[in-house]
Formats: C-alpha cells, sequence, structure tokens
C-alpha cells in the first residue's frame, strides 16, 4: 500500500534559539492525500482557524440533480493524482467523511482574464492551471507550488486567523488575483445563501459569506489586504435570477463598484507585474465580523515579511511536536510527526483576538478567559485525540471542554455537541460523546473548569428523549429495530456514553447518579444474542431481527462497522464481553478470525468510508469502532497478539508516502491512534484513567508534559521483528498489569519495554 | 373622486392630563388605501419601526416568469376592495410606488391547520380570511378587525420597535397562530435569503430573515413572546432544496423542534380557547439582533396591557398631532389630520433602544447622540416633508441628517443616501437629494450637527463621477441623451442640488464653493431647446435630439414627468425660467394650458404611478416633479392664478376617503404638500429660507413650535369659494411680498390672510 516516495525539503533555517533538533522536517503534509485520508497538503498552524490550501478540484455535489460520488474524493478540496489546481482556499477539514469549508478561493493568473475555473480535462479551458508534484512542496505552514500555466510560483503560510499568500508573476501587464467567491467544497447548489464584498481601498477588501451547507447557517468574514495596489478590479455575478434593486444604470457595478452582494459572485484584481515581481496577500477570516477580521489580520501579520511569517509558523509547529521527541529510523519519524501534526490541526480556534465568537445560538459572544474552538467529530475523536490531548494538551484540552461547555449554554436543544462546526450541529452520527470527552477529563482531573456544571450537562443531554430514539433507549433499554436504522449501534454507544457519565460521576462523589448510569451502562447486553454470538437488531417484543447479515451495514441496525466489529463494542466492560463470547479462548479464536477472515466483494461495494486498503481480515480499521479492537487481547491470556495485531496494524495502515492513510484521518483520530499504539499504550475506554499496553515502535520516547514533568519510554531492543513485550518496568518497578495509569504519566517518569522476536 | 365614506370611531378615552383636543379623532389610515394611494391602514406610532398592518395578498413579483402588474397594487399590501384579510405583517411602506418589506406575517386561525395562505378567490383555501369593512376600525396606532371565516377578533397597537396583537379566540381546542416567515411585499423568488428561528420556550421565539429585495442584503430580527403558552408548535419548510445537513433522522424537526433554519419557512403555534379567550402576542423587531429584539421589547412593552399600550400610543399621536391645530370643518380636520399622520409616519426610526443599528457597511454601530432613521425616499420627500420637518420637527429633522452622515461616512461609494432603506441604498430616481434636505436645513439654521461636514458630504456627492453621468454632467454641464435614459430628468436635479450646495455654502461663508455651484446651477439652461420652449433630450454634439414627444416620459429623457411638467423644474430660479419662456405673459398662458390640456389616452397607458386622478390637464399631481409648479404664478403677474390652483388641487387631489389620495403618499410628500398648502404657503425651492404663499384652506392655525414658540395663521373670510387673497399681514405689518421666511415662522407670530371670493 505504501510507495516509495522522496520528500524535498526546502525549510528554512530555525532561530538559533532552538537548539532542540527541527522537527519540522518531518512533517510532510502530503501524506494521505491520495485516495482515502482526505488530509490537505496546505498551510496551517497548530489548530489554526485558516487552512489554506491547493484545491484541485471544486466538485458539485450533484450532477443533473443525481449524488456525483467524486464529491466525497474532495473532502479536504485536493487529490493527489489530479493534475491541475484551481486555487488556493482557505478553509479544509482534515480527514473527514462528509465535509464542507472551502471558502475563499484564491487564484493568480496572468494573460487574458477568465472567470470560469475550466474543466480538469481541457487545458486552458478556465483559470485552473497545470501543476506538478516536482515543484511542489509541502511542509507545516508552508506549501509552495508552480502554476506551469502561468509560469506564478505560489507560496503559502499562515498564522492562526491569517493566510499569507506569496505570488512571484513573471513580468505582465495582465496580472490577476482572482478572488472566487462561488467556489466550495461540497458545493450544493444554493449552497451559497449570500456573499457581501466591500473594496475600502485598492489594497484593502472586506466581506462575507454565508452557505448552508453541511454547517446550516454559516456565516464567515474576511478582510484581504494587497501588498500592491490593485489598478482595477471587476466582479461578474452568476446568480441564477436577481430581485430588482432600483436603477442599476446608476453605476456600472461590474467595473470598479465597491460594494457588491449576490449569491454567486467572482471577482478579480488586476496588477501590473515586473520580473520576478511578487504580489502578497493576507486574507484574515473571522466568525462575527468584517471588523474582527480587520483586528486579527492587523494583529497577528502588522507587516509583509512572509519568510518570517513562516518561520514564526514552523518555529510554533517545532514547539508542539516538541512534546514528545522519539528516538526512532527516518520513516517512522515521518510517521510519527506527521501524525502529530494531523492530530494537531483540530478542533480548530474558532474566535477572534479579542475573544469574539459566533455562538451557536446565531448571536455574538466573548469567550471569557478560554480559547473557543470548533470542528468537533467527536464521534472519531473521543477515542483516541482527546484523550492525547489530556497527556500531550491538557489546556487546550480543557478550553475545547469549556468550548462544548458554551455551545451547551447556546443550545436550543440544551444537548453537548454532536458533530460541530462553526456555530452549528450537524446530528452526525451515533451516540453523544462529549460526554465521553468531558467524563476522561474529570476522571483523569483535567478540570479548570466547573466539573460539577459539566456533568449535569452530561445528564442532561444523556435525558434528551427526543434525541435519535434516545427515550425508548432509557424506557427500553435498547432501541428497537423498527424504530431506527442504527439500532444496535446507537445502544452500544448510549451505553458506554452511560458509563462514562458514571465514571465522572464517581469521581465528583455524586453516587446516585454513578449508581443509575453504571445500571444504564449494562444496557449493551440488551442487543447481545448469544444464540448466535453477535449484537443484533432486537424489536420491540423483545425477540431479535431475522433477517440479519453479520457482514452487513447498512440497514442492519449499524453505522460504519458490521457485527462482526460492533459486536466488540464494549470497551468500558472488555471482561463481561469476553464472558459473553464463552471465555477467553473462544474469545481469542474469534478475533483472529475478525483479523484473518477473507470478505467476499459486495462488502466493500456496500460499507462506507473504507477501501480494502483500510481493512485487514474483516477489521476495519479505516473507520473508528474498531479503534480499540486489536487491544482486547489484553483482557485474554494472549496479550502477545495485542502487541503483534497493533504493530501489524502501523505497519499496514500508515506509511510516509501520499497514499500512507488507509482511511480518512477523521480530525486526527487516526493519528491519535498512530500516536498512542507507537508509544505503547492506549486508551481502550476513554472516561478510563487506564492505558492498556501494547508494543511500541520507537526505540524511545520523552513526553514534555505541560505540568514540567518529563514521561520516559524506552524499548529495549525494539525491531520490526522485537515486536513482543517481554517485561516492563517503570520507574525501575516491575509491571505485572496490563495497564499505566494517567497519574502514572503526569507524575513523570520512566517507562521500559523489554523487547523481543518471540512471546 | 372622492366618495362619500363614514368614519366608525372607537377611541378609548384619553386621560385627562390631556385637555386638548383629541385630534386622533380626525385621522383615518383607511384614507388612501384604495387605489394609488399605497398607504397601510394597519398600526404604528410617530415614525415608527413596526407598521402593523393587514395584507390582503401576498402577490408574487413574477407570475410564469413574467412581471405581476398586481404587485405595484400591493406596495402597501393592502388594497381596500380586496375581501381577504393573509395576516398582518411588521413593516409597511407608507405610499411607495416601488417596494419591499411584509415582514413576519402574523396569522390567527382555528380549526383545521392550514399552513397555505391560499387564494383570494377560492373561499377556506387557505388560512386567509374574508373580513368586512363594517367590521374594521382603522386609527392612529389602533387596528381592528373581525376575520370572519373564524370569528376571530383581531386587534393591533404598537410601540415604535414593537407590535402587540389582541386576538379574542371563539372556544376551541384547535386555535392557531400562524407565523409566515415565507410572506412578503414585492416578492420575488429567491428574495428570501435565508430565514433563522429559535423556540427558547413555550412563550418566547426569537429568531431573524434575511431578503434580498429592493434593498438588497436586509436582515430583520425578531423576538415574539405569548401571553398564554403554546402547547405544542411545528414547522414546515418549503426551500426548492437542501443541502445535507446530517443525519435529519436525529429530530423530527417538523413538530416542536427549537432550532430552524432555512429558506421558506412557516411555522404555527397551537393553544386551547376558551369563550372569549385572548391570546396576546408582543412581536419586537431589531435591526441588529435576537438579543435587541429581546431587549426593545421588554423595554417597550414590559406589560400585557393592551389597552395601555393603544391609549399610549394614541397620546403620542395627540402630541404630534397638535404641533397644528386648526380651525377648520370636519372634512377639512380629517384630511389635514390624517395628511400629518402620514407625513408623520417616515422616515422610521432605526436603531434598538440602545442605540444599535445595522450601518450602509453592514456592520453594526451605536448611535452616539442622535436618534437613527430610515426610509429616506428622498427625491420625493427633500420637495416638502422636509421642510415641513424644519419647522415642526426640527431635532427630528436634524437627527435624519445625522443619520444620512453615517449612511455617507458608511458609504462605499462615499455618497449621501439617495433611497435608502434599512441599511441600504437603493440607487432609486434622479439626483441626490439628501443635498437638499442637508442644505435647506443649513440654511434655515437647524444645524445640531457639524455642518461644515455635513456640506463637505454634499460636495463629496456632487462629485463622485461614475455615478449616473455625473461625471459626463460636471465636464459638459448637460448629460448627452445617448448615454442616459434620463439625461434631461438627472441634468435639471442636478443642476438645482447644485444650487442647494451653493445656498449652504454662502451661509456657512466658503464663498469659492458658492461661485463654482452657483455657476454649476445654471446648467438648467443647456437642455432648454428655445426653439420648441421646451427642455429636451440632448446629444453630445450639442444638437437637440430629433425624435421628442412633449407628452411622452419613457425612453424620452425623463423620468416620472413629461417635457410639459419637467421643463417647468428650475424650482431655484423661477424669473430666469420665466424669462426663457418669454416673460411673465407667455409663462401664464403655458401654465394655463399645462392645467386645463385635454390628453390623449395613450399618455395614461404609458404614464408611471398615475391614474386620471392624479391629473389635472397635464398637471401631474400624482408624481412630484410637478409640485412646486402651481406656485410659480406667484412670480408672474397673476399671482392669484397660484391661489386658486392650489386650492382646486386640494380639493380634487385629497378627499376623506379611501380613494382620498391621488397619487402614492410617497412616504408623506404628498401629504406634506397638502399641509403646507392647506397652511397657505409653501417651500417652491428647499435650500431657499423662502416659502411661497398660497391661499389657506384653513380658518385658523396654530403652529407650536419646538422653540416654545406659536406662529399663528388666521384666514378671515375664508371659505371654498372665498380662495383669493386680497392682502395679508404679518404680526400686522402689511405683507407686499409673495413670501414669508423660515425665521419668521420659527420667530413666532401672527400671519393673518384676508380672503375674497374675487381676485
Amino acid at each position: 500500500m505504501r510507495r516509495l516516495f522522496l520528500f524535498f525539503l526546502t525549510l528554512p533555517l530555525l532561530t538559533t534559539a532552538q537548539t532542540d533538533e527541527n522537527l519540522v522536517q518531518y512533517v510532510h503534509p502530503i501524506i494521505g492525500t491520495q485516495r482515502m485520508g482526505h488530509v490537505y497538503p496546505g498551510a496551517t498552524s497548530p489548530f489554526g482557524a485558516v487552512q489554506l490550501s491547493p484545491d484541485t478540484d471544486t466538485i458539485p455535489y450533484e450532477v443533473n440533480g443525481k449524488y456525483n460520488p467524486d464529491v466525497y474524493k474532495y473532502c479536504a478540496g485536493y487529490q493527489y493524482d489530479d493534475k491541475t489546481i484551481v486555487g488556493f482556499s482557505h478553509t479544509h477539514f482534515s480527514g473527514t467523511g462528509h465535509s464542507d469549508l472551502g471558502d475563499f478561493l484564491i487564484m493568480p493568473t496572468v494573460g487574458e482574464l477568465k472567470l470560469n475555473p475550466g474543466v480538469a480535462g481541457q487545458p486552458h479551458s478556465g483559470f485552473r492551471s497545470a501543476f506538478s508534484h516536482t515543484t511542489e512542496t509541502a511542509e507545516a505552514d508552508y506549501y509552495k507550488v508552480r502554476l506551469d500555466d502561468y509560469n506564478i510560483l505560489a507560496e503559502l503560510t499562515t498564522t492562526t486567523r491569517v493566510g499569507f499568500h506569496q505570488y512571484t508573476f513573471p513580468p505582465t501587464d495582465q496580472a490577476h488575483i482572482i478572488l472566487d467567491l462561488m467556489s466550495g467544497i461540497y458545493n450544493y447548489e444554493d449552497k451559497n445563501v449570500w456573499t457581501y464584498v466591500r473594496v475600502v481601498n485598492d489594497t484593502l477588501v472586506t466581506g462575507y459569506r454565508e452557505t448552508s451547507g453541511w454547517a446550516r447557517t454559516r456565516r464567515v468574514y474576511f478582510a484581504i489586504t494587497f501588498s500592491t495596489p490593485f489598478y482595477q478590479y471587476g466582479a461578474r455575478k452568476y446568480d441564477r435570477r436577481q430581485a430588482y434593486h432600483g436603477f442599476w444604470g446608476h453605476f456600472d457595478q461590474n467595473h470598479n463598484f465597491p460594494d457588491l452582494a449576490g449569491r454567486q459572485l467572482r471577482m478579480h484584481f488586476d496588477f501590473h507585474a515586473q520580473e520576478g515581481g511578487k504580489v502578497k496577500i493576507k486574507f484574515a477570516l473571522s466568525p462575527v465580523s468584517m471588523e474582527g477580521a480587520l483586528l486579527n489580520l492587523r494583529t497577528e501579520i502588522p507587516g509583509w515579511d512572509f519568510e518570517a511569517v513562516r518561520r514564526q509558523g514552523q518555529e510554533a509547529w517545532n514547539r508542539e511536536l516538541g512534546k514528545v521527541r522519539i528516538d526512532a529510523g527516518q520513516e517512522e519519524k515521518e510517521n510519527f510527526y506527521t501524525s502529530m501534526y494531523h492530530a494537531f490541526i483540530n478542533p480548530t480556534v474558532y474566535m477572534d483576538v479579542d475573544g469574539g465568537y459566533r455562538g451557536l445560538d446565531q448571536q455574538d459572544h466573548k469567550a471569557d478567559g478560554f480559547v473557543n474552538y470548533t470542528t468537533f467529530s467527536l464521534w472519531d475523536t473521543h477515542r483516541a485525540l482527546h484523550p492525547l490531548f489530556n497527556i500531550l494538551q491538557p489546556t487546550r484540552n480543557a478550553d475545547m471542554i469549556r468550548s462544548m461547555l458554551a455551545h451547551y449554554e447556546q443550545s436550543a436543544e440544551h444537548m453537548l455537541p454532536i458533530w460541530s462546526h462553526y456555530a452549528n450541529e450537524n446530528w452526525c452520527m451515533s451516540g453523544y460523546h462529549s460526554v465521553s470527552v468531558i467524563c476522561d477529563a474529570i476522571v483523569k482531573g483535567n478540570t479548570p473548569f466547573d466539573a460539577g456544571k459539566a456533568l449535569d450537562a452530561c445528564i442532561a443531554t444523556s435525558q434528551r428523549r427526543s434525541f435519535e430514539s434516545l427515550g425508548v433507549y432509557i424506557d427500553k433499554g435498547y432501541i428497537p429495530a423498527e424504530q431506527d436504522g442504527v439500532s444496535v449501534s446507537s445502544t452500544l454507544e448510549y451505553a458506554y456514553d452511560d458509563w462514562c457519565i458514571a465514571q465522572a460521576a464517581k469521581k465528583l462523589g455524586r453516587m446516585e447518579v454513578y449508581a443509575t448510569y453504571s445500571k444504564r451502562s449494562e444496557n449493551y447486553k440488551n442487543v447481545w444474542d448469544p444464540s448466535v454470538g453477535y449484537m443484533r437488531p432486537r424489536l420491540t417484543d423483545g425477540s431479535f431481527r431475522k433477517d440479519f447479515d453479520v457482514l452487513s451495514t447498512n440497514g442492519q441496525g449499524f453505522i460504519e462497522g458490521n457485527a462482526w466489529n460492533y459486536s466488540l463494542y464494549v470497551p468500558h466492560d472488555p471482561a463481561a464481553l469476553i464472558a459473553m463470547y464463552g471465555g477467553s479462548k473462544r474469545f481469542v479464536q474469534h478475533l483472529d478470525s475478525l483479523f484473518t477472515m477473507e470478505l467476499p466483494d459486495k462488502f466493500f461495494a456496500e460499507t462506507e468510508d473504507i477501501t480494502r486498503d483500510g481493512i485487514i481480515g474483516n477489521y476495519v480499521h479505516g473507520n473508528e469502532p474498531s479503534h480499540h479492537v486489536a487491544y482486547l487481547y489484553n483482557w485474554t491470556d494472549q496479550p502477545w497478539k495485542t502487541q503483534e495485531r497493533v504493530r501489524m496494524i502501523l505497519k499496514k495502515q500508515y506509511g510516509p508516502a501520499p497514499d500512507g492513510l488507509g482511511g480518512n484521518d477523521d480530525c486526527g483520530q487516526m493519528s491519535a491512534w498512530y500516536i498512542f499504539t507507537a508509544l505503547g499504550f492506549y486508551p481502550v475506554a476513554p472516561g478510563s484513567d487506564q492505558y492498556s499496553l501494547g508494543s511500541p515502535a520507537v526505540n524511545g520516547a520523552t513526553l514534555r508534559l505541560e505540568n514540567g514533568k518529563t514521561f520516559t519510554i524506552t524499548a529495549e531492543n525494539q525491531g520490526d521483528k522485537n515486536v513482543y513485550v517481554k517485561k516492563i518496568t517503570l520507574n525501575g518497578q516491575l509491571l505485572t498489569r496490563r495497564y499505566i495509569t494517567h497519574q502514572e504519566i503526569m507524575d513523570g517518569g520512566k517507562l521500559v519495554f523489554y523487547m523481543s522476536a518471540k512471546h
């Protein structure tokens, strides 16, 4: 699956103050840009609000009224195999399977003005340009490419809220910067709700766009400054039709008219360029106002020194990456630090430098004492990403929880976020796993917020009867299959979330809540059919549904995981699960089958978000419900199989090449799995303070914690063959359990694995 | 033209503190609701932001892709001859010829829920209801009607920013309040840009709607409280299509779902009603935010006493109407005070109680030390309405000018408003007559604002070369007919505006500006064709266009006025105009012809915004360019013809009946003409401090000025036949001139006309 790939690095020299190794050299944002990874190669800052990246196509969601399957490929706007770049837009999800964003496409061109993007297969059919990977460089917070049609060198970097473009033109009297306000990712007809642009003067443009895409009501404000004054500008409207707005003859609104609005708008700004002439653009975003965007712009990048901004951005990345320093080979370092990079680009900051942000209630708010974040892909990221943050980014994780609590306060449904971005709730996937994130932080003591109130929010969310069959779940202990297409997944996930609430309640001494939710957390048993040994759709009358295919997902009561995979989803009580399977031996046999069975072709046709690449046997690493599964051997008498499997998954599912991600990175969850697993442990059940021990894929690692302490991991005799753990010591003491605790990590210390080629 | 009409008054008792006569009794908002008046009969406060009025039809702008001429009838949402009411909406223009607004239609119904408005000709085809004028009452700030289909008594009153509904239901288990968020006036396909609604609890709903109608980008926020909790609610979306927003199955979004958004939305709120059961609704608007609407609601109407709010509203009207107390017959009082009412409902307040408003730059602002107004129909209202305000509402007029200056500050084009409403510039009609309003106030000394800066804004506006042929006008002194369809009108109006600037500059001692603009103000001469004695379209080469029809407007270089009428448009120098016509005698003959000639039928088919009702001979009172014309006899040796004509116009064009307005009231301009003329004087050229004297249609009048002084007018021996003025005294001194000055009025004093049946 992995292909050989050479990375050409053009890193600027870092300041001498930075004495540690330059870790940015190991980050290759191009990894995962081919096929299913759905990450973007462009520039972004750690958790940055701006993701400035090339879009290789602007694919409509529909063609002739029918769903266009190609749109899925373009969740991040970029596919490695494409030959043209349409332009550079400022917002991108990283690794999602559904999408949105792609705001404010900028494209520099030369010669005759074209305002149509053109078609990929037809050279020069529009403003898009051919490009080649040989002239492309993708680094943390820096992207460079030559636009071959125009002989323009394009360079991009960012600060948290500002995209910085640097375009080097050939000598020309016809240099254009196109601002395409129609372009977007997952572009439905009618997705653009409204666009407003004001040309304030010949170097400053402000405006906003409102879209109704995945986020139902989403408005992004912008402010753009140009390093060079444009000598003219213009706009074209592509609205299907327009209301009558007085006597338009009062002005020629297509040329040099400073006050534009409509649904579908493209603009151009025209320059004269000398040899080596550069046009630089600072493009700031705000969730609140044009003034906010301008404030962000002026605060974050007061000057025009592109190299300095790039250097600052890469220094910021070095600081974040340096939270873990590993001793490993080149390839492992590239995998590891690219995973760190992908883990640390979301959730994203969602507020102006003065704290202003748009709330879920569509009103403006000020974040009081915290950084407000958005892009919560919680069904994915509660598993490993937020637990990773509890170790490496505890302050940010607490602020993310504060952001979730603000969402809760602003929610008309009085619920915590499910899948939320840009002041919208997208109601995506099963469960309500902000509960997991919050309770995990409470259990682990990372609570610089009001833990009691946070628990109340979790409880309120878990009692929202009108939410996806939750009422009947509360009443019956499971969701009848007649009522809900994902009845089994939801029952299992609710049971896990219930357990999380119980754990947090216990930690906070609220024993009545603990008792209630501990009871609810056993509801997974209600969809277990012992006669077949699977979780199975159950009907209202208590009987199991006859029609049942253990390999199918769609319509079978499951989502992104079939009965084989989802039946293992009791992360909070593997021992009980194993007992249901008939004990350790039968369970191991079952797990072994999962990893080794051969699947019929129809499985691939029917199953979402995966390709053969993302599958090992029937184990689907490309989707999340199985992410804890390889660690379940730890609860049997054959823990060495965990060690063997996780090393095999690392090798098969990750690699330092464009196709190096076996499935959607899902906002960092796939990468967080890599980081934990490569370090030798994994949070099987967030909400527990335990990390299940695996097999480190590094020789050593140092975790530099925010509390000033250091936790080191050493894997003696580690190698591709030496994947088995003979023994483990923690701070010199032999460890006889198969987990370490959060507190043990946060206290600092030394964990040593003694590796062997034999189990 | 006028029909007999009986007004049934149901005025509440006013407080005893109000010792003066109750003038509200003479106000009949129903006057002008039939045919062309385009006023609305509903409830509003003086200059109120809410105009809560029944809509008798919701007419689409287009039918099958073609302009629907019926939409013009519904500029105010109501036509007297209609038999059904669709509902009660909260914003209406008064008397316009183009339109917008009609926000947030509320309709109470009983029985089976219908969410479709139905069709006027088909009883019970939707939620609309039959009604009859016999159960309808329209007063200043109070409207009542019985909805016959449902036996519901509907009553409406307002404060400045809040509409107050009171619905008395028959006993029913199925009482509904429909909130139609699709309905609007001048409803284009795609006019609704976006709608957002949040049901906060069972008595509170907030939200906003953005439209792109006449105002290109217009957002109105609302907050609604109900006196009685609804027991359930629901919504239906009529969007043509919607983007995918996650798994909608998570919630049933049609029933009791508190968080709604879309383009086309209708909602219903359901109640149980007992005998005489009332559901009251307070519906607040804000230009800024839902919070702002809620603040307005709670500040302006904290309780639920409908009668008290109505009483306060009518007391406020009495205070405003009481600024002029007249001695006249019943019919004249009804005409006069209804004119006062129509003059004092626009421009409208456009800010929250805390001063927050949306600026033309689409950013939020706070009005600092002034009340921000909108709805500036300046082509109409600069003529008489703003001059009237300089006498009767000087504080408000200065605040309106401050609002115009804020608009200027926020304008991307750096221009004062042309036709502006709700933070938008509609670019409607010729000229830029905020210049007239501002310069008139400067000349008259009503300048509690920075007059120098205001003059600068006027000058900047007059130099905006890219605006409607202004560049070529500046260069050539006229607009070549090849370049502009309204070349003559614009040349004449620019020349008048230039003169206004000159007058203000003179007042402020800026003599260079005075000289420059005095010169520009003579440009009207450049479109005068002495060979035919008309203003005439002129070509670039200086020749006059051959093709020329003195009766036509369309395509002839004119707008809302043909060559006959527009050739008289030199309000700032009638003496020079008369000289061009060949002197007083020939000019009088010409004017006489204007008032007496018979027009061919095709004239009526071709001419905008008028019917035969609005025309006397070829004099078009229903359009504004002629409003000064009857006063031009004052510059000849036959001023008695001014006296005769203006009395004739008062009689023919105004009357206390539904069809009592001969043309669009145009945001109070027609009414302001009535008020001035009935009082015996008129501002022929705003920007001058002189009022041309006519023939009072009242026996006497007392103007109570804001400065505490009183100006009284007496018309001795006045009557329908005694329309001629034998002599005039001012403060006992014989007046030998044909005008009085602004200062003479503002100083207080006594003007006596001695009337006669003979001239």
